[in-house]
């Protein structure tokens, strides 16, 4: 379809023409007229017109929920921050600046620190366990009282869980899981409720020690990267909400600007403690986060990264009885690799390795899905969720003690240094191999794969337990705890990566290139990539785990494969989780061939607008009245007529020249602070623009603001405080190009004009998430998300 | 300066208003009356209004060429564009992604290959030159005829440089140098005329080759990294006009935005060939390059920065004789550390080197920055330039062979795995330790000052050879002659790591920590880091070429110090030699405090405009009269009377409706092919979309372009030419929202409205960089730089 000029036009007249009265203009309640997109190789119509008051169909993944707001990235440069900023003048700047690096440097610092706290509890808490189920499996054994150990390890398993369990759901839900998607949600510019507060940061991390200790097939790493960003969204704004205490520092970082760059440092701290790889962090805050690179931001993100893993490294060392010794390198270390060479042929056998490891991480991932498909729907009151932890805390316990039971596999006890040596039916001086791959912590076993000597597990041992723990990752992912799953995924991944390395021993017998350890590792990578989908800051997370930058290529193409296979049968599954949730995530690209959509097909409309000086009561209607949170201001409307009609004022085309933008929250802490009983300019300056940051962010509903009927007609000028020059776009910008302008300055709104500058449309980030490349038999489409507010997740 | 509404509306009418008679509307002739912008902290006056068409003061710091252009990173999607891709379909777009893929794999490979050249021809020669060299001098030691090695050391040294300077001299000076930074401005988005030509590519592999093998102080990395350019934006255009040979592939690649996402892919390549870090070639690219950051663009580069390591790892294992194993990382290899480690009080002592480094790197600019300008002034002519580095040659031989005959420095043949021991005045069995500093390429020094013993060489001979280094080094730099400064700051740096270390040695004697080598490379990466103020990508690559990921922190402590103290007293190298050739370079954040200046008064005005179908004679005037390279198109003028008064129509506030914007190239190309003797649509689609691309890079001047006198009435309708949504701001806009539209989205044009979409001016570069922050006895400020077309540098 050829749209010609006059089509565009008659488009445009509809969007900018249409009667305001015909429709109630709720973002909620919005039903728009699109133009049918035609397009030649889309098959099936596109969905239809939204009716968004419908429930969503549970577990749908073509929903995005309206209720989510973008946080406000673009720096609302008003009179109030221009005049704070000349008045403070350069030495402002300065100070900002070093307080910028200072907590970089403290984010860095807390985040190691929480790193080493929970990783101390858990292996203190794991060693005493452990200990306790080797000694009384060993003293059972003889004594014949087995259902003993079954007990003490029941009893460890389940009463974490429980209580973990029990806190995630009863006090912070949004705790639970692994945190990374919503980190990854809030990086992209979306306002995730609750995410990162101290409540949760608590939660969390009492959380994911209950759940690793209570042996769920979990890991800390994800549960780290969130404690990194909680920690430094606390810093960064010198005072709580939750615990009402405002410390008066750093109130100029109280916007959401800086509060998300801060969130990017802590977020790759978090990287750096969990996996020692400081590289690794900033790539994965750039590769989840960056909207606009920037080289200032990205050097203390690195800083902090640095300072993290050091911190950890000192205290770690320190703790592990070297201190002041500097080689304790990251939580995840997979251990030094005697040689670590491969031949130019192993390329082709890597390859194999990453398309399984795709294939496998795509199984895992349609299974995950189903099962919270299955959640949402039945598993939807806060008894079921904790008693459904429980069972996967005891079925955690009963599989490894049957498989221990069962499996009889002996190997003296020299050849491999586990801690936990089970005798069971083994002779003297020998021990039970597949207790040792179950009685330590998941990162132990992962280490032991890497490292055990060739043919330290049999076909059978390993071939079960990778089977049985992949279906327990499965399940606990989504389980209403704490936890993440790159540990689980590196452990499944090098259990089958050894498996595979016996299969080849076996085909190719007495080969010397064959070391179990090197395809422990390549599967690992290749479970792992097929799982997350992560590319680039996966890849030199795993390098600087390996440390050794050698092997680099290898995983890379390994990770490739991966994530190309992976991609072919399903999501990721991080974004199979977003998508459930609605979460409208915008991609780093436009949709492929949406240059013949048009801003104002786009766009929502039509828009409420308020006068530069504007009456009370008018805000208060409209507020109440709309869920809008950007206005734009207008100045030609005579005022008094707004002021009669009681109703929301479209945007006709007539409507008079775009003076700038105002927000809710702004007017809400305009009327909370009586700014109309002053004339304009009568509230000291310093006080206006604290005003805001005081409130920041959690500002009241409009119905806690109390106005005195008789204050109703009086007028606030938004001048002083409106953004004077919101970004726009003419009404036939192409898709792409609202799309890369909206990303790359991570707006919140866009205010889509006419020829005449007239305001004819708003864009948001759920305009433009909507649409969405589509896939099905070969063929290849856009289509158009739903949007609705009636959400449940 | 509080400036209110009535002052903005003020300065607004100023800009729109201006009679166009008033002024010769062309770039390099605006004489702009700007609002003087007061600043209490400012105290000197900001530098007065333009003279444009005085020469400016050869070697200022202070002045911006005009006559550099920025390139068009935004999509123009016209019409054409948009038919072409809904003509073609998904298909295409997989097709396109297919090939960037291809193009990307090339580009590593061949990037490798060109690397693997450079260092084989370089070492090959090498090796032949200093065998010759050892065996004259121990033969004639005996012979006492010591006038032969000299002059076959003049002979080796004095004729490569000879060719080599000759060759960048007169073929293609931009060859000359590092080529870093040039490859950073046209990452920065500015069209670097020459720097991504074949002929280029050609002179800098001799020139790299002949300066390195002549004894020059200077390395083959910089050059590396410009190849790799080269090659990028040479395979993706499947042209070379140079060749004159069209192989009529990647069309479709042919334009500024495809071509700068290869390039940048190329820089990274060749970073990864040269240094053996792809992680560092990526960072690399992102830290000089990302407008904005692009997760699949990232991760292609990363793929060819890792295919680059990967061949060129397999081609020299296969050179040094182990062909298929694959353990030979990189060219520059700092070689394996037995074991790097440190304690904590030794980061005190890494931040005070850190601290010298910065101070001798500023040093270092500040010589060379005078001696640049030096060169400026006084070597000018071809000739000069020439015998300027024949004579650098010669000093080149002719120090070290004093220094060798001179210091008479022993040690046993065992101690030291030097390449061509030299015997001189020690003896049987013994070697001249400062012969072999000197007699083998810049590289295997480096690493011998990491890993040789300690006391491998004495204070003297230390000393001696940090000074005389430092100094020709500092002299080689600017040369008209190919090389880089990484491996001689290395050297520098590793060398006074190691006297520091010895230092250190005699103070606390027999204390197990010091160990030199450790010294000698924190020493190297703080020199590095005090001359070229690299930050995130240096620590990367130094860290991959230690292929140490522990030494992590100390090394970006390390930087940190370096680079903050360097800032401290001087500009970067690299920003000294961009700011004396006037490159508009575009910082990464606006200017501090500049959120007082306001589009209008940043902007160019009066802006010529076109209609929407324009007379041929009236663009043929206008292109002839005027050097702007951007047009508005605007639609309400009535055709006959732009036609009429045949002179630039300038932008009143009534112009009309901002319809899009057309480029002084698509006009040329429009012309050439004579669109206007077709009617609007009756060109072939496909045809026309590519007679662009026939045209790209090089398009003609309007002067070449020849329109019979009596054509000059017919008309061309832009319509489907033109970009039909140019990013607007409006002229309230304040500095750094336009800075930030305009540096996020890679913009050449920036179109300024009014209240009434009516075009006002028009944002360049230029008019961005001109705005720097000042600093001088403690006090900052911002000032703004002249800009001039008559340039000479």
């Amino acid at each position: 379809m050829n749209v010609t000029d006059e089509e565009r036009s008659r488009i445009l007249s509809r969007a900018a023409f249409q009667d305001p009265d015909d429709e109630i203009a709720t973002e909620t309640v919005r039903k728009k007229k699109r133009m049918p997109i035609i397009r030649e190789t889309v098959e099936p119509p596109l969905l239809e017109s939204n009716d968004d008051n419908a429930v969503v169909e549970v577990g749908s993944l073509n929903v995005l929920n309206s209720n989510f707001e973008s946080l406000d990235y673009d720096i609302c440069e008003n009179t109030l921050f221009l005049d704070e900023e000349r008045k403070k003048g350069y030495k402002f700047i300065v100070k900002k600046s070093v307080a910028r690096w200072m907590i970089f440097l403290l984010i860095g610092v807390l985040t190691a620190l929480i790193g080493v706290s929970i990783d101390v509890s858990i292996s203190e808490l794991s060693k005493i366990k452990f200990a306790k189920l080797q000694n009384s499996l060993n003293v059972c054994m003889t004594d014949n009282c087995l259902c003993i150990p079954l007990f003490i390890f029941l009893a460890w398993n389940v009463i974490p869980v429980l209580i973990g369990s029990t806190l995630v759901t009863c006090i912070e839900p949004i705790a639970g899981g692994s945190g990374i998607p919503q980190v990854k949600c809030y990086l992209n510019g979306i306002k995730m409720p609750r995410i990162v507060r101290i409540k949760t940061l608590i939660v969390k991390i009492i959380g994911v020690i209950t759940s690793v200790v209570g042996g769920l097939a979990c890991g800390k790493e994800g549960p780290m990267i969130h404690s990194g960003a909680v920690v430094a969204a606390g810093i960064s704004q010198g005072k709580s909400t939750t615990l009402r205490k405002d410390l008066g520092v750093f109130n100029y970082f109280r916007e959401d600007h800086e509060k998300r760059d801060f969130v990017s440092g802590g977020a790759a701290a978090g990287v750096a403690a969990a996996f020692g790889a400081p590289v690794g962090g900033v790539l994965f805050s750039l590769e989840e986060g960056a909207s606009f690179w920037n080289q200032s931001l990205t050097w203390r993100i690195f800083f902090a990264s640095m300072v993290s893993t050091f911190t950890l490294n000192l205290i770690l060392s320190a703790y592990h009885g070297h201190p002041g010794q500097l080689s304790f390198s990251g939580l995840l270390n997979f251990g030094k690799f005697e040689s670590l060479n491969y031949d130019l042929f192993e390329l082709a056998i890597f390859v194999m390795m990453g398309g399984i490891g795709g294939i496998l991480g795509a199984v895992f991932n349609l299974f995950n899905y189903k099962l919270t498909v299955f959640r949402i729907r039945y598993v939807n009151t806060k008894v079921k969720k904790i008693m459904e932890a429980v069972i996967a805390a005891m079925v955690s316990t009963a599989v490894p003690m049957l498989m221990i039971y069962f499996i009889n596999e002996c190997k003296p006890l020299e050849t491999d240094p586990t801690e936990n040596p089970v005798q069971m039916f083994c002779g003297d001086g020998q021990y039970n191999t597949v207790a040792a791959l179950w009685l330590q912590v998941p990162e132990r076993s992962v280490r032991a794969l890497l490292h055990d000597p060739p043919a330290a597990l049999s076909f059978l041992s390993l071939g079960l337990f990778i089977m049985v723990y992949f279906l327990m990752a499965v399940w606990t992912f989504g389980l209403s705890v704490s936890g993440g799953l790159f540990i689980p995924s590196l452990l499944i991944g090098a259990a089958w990566g050894r498996f595979f390395s016996q299969i080849l021993q076996f085909i190719f017998p007495g080969a010397g290139w064959i070391d179990p350890g090197k395809y422990a590792l390549i599967g690992a990578a290749a479970q792992l990539g097929g799982i997350v989908r992560m590319t680039i800051s996966l890849t030199i997370i795993l390098i600087e785990a390996t440390g050794d930058i050698t092997f680099g290529l290898p995983l890379m193409i390994t990770l490739i494969t991966a994530k190309w296979t992976g991609d072919f049968f399903s999501e990721g599954i991080y974004d199979y989780h977003i998508q459930l949730s609605g979460v409208p995530l915008l991609a780093w690209e436009p949709p492929p061939l949406s240059g013949n959509i048009y801003a104002n097909q786009v766009m929502s409309y039509p828009v409420v607008t308020f006068s530069v000086v504007e009456t009370v009561g008018n805000i208060i209607d409209n507020l109440s009245n709309l869920t809008h949170n950007g206005f734009p201001v207008i100045d030609s409307q005579p005022l008094d007529e707004v002021a009669q009609s009681n109703k929301p004022t479209s945007s006709p085309k007539s409507c008079g020249h775009l003076c700038g933008l105002i927000l809710r929250d702004q007017l809400i802490v305009l009327l909370l602070n009586k700014a109309y009983k002053y004339p304009s300019g009568m509230v000291d300056q310093r006080e206006t623009i604290n005003m805001f940051r005081n409130e920041y962010p959690r500002y009241p509903r409009i119905e806690q603001v109390d106005v005195a009927e008789e204050d109703r007609h009086l007028k606030i000028d938004l001048r002083p405080y409106m953004n004077p020059s919101p970004y726009v776009v003419q009404h036939v910008a192409s898709l792409p190009r609202v799309f890369r302008l909206f990303r790359a300055l991570g707006l919140r709104h866009l205010i889509i004009v006419d020829d005449m500058f007239g305001v004819v449309g708003m864009v948001t980030r759920k305009d433009l998430a909507r649409y969405r490349v589509w896939r099905h038999h070969g063929r290849i489409g856009l289509e158009e998300l739903k949007i609705s507010a009636n959400f449940k997740s």
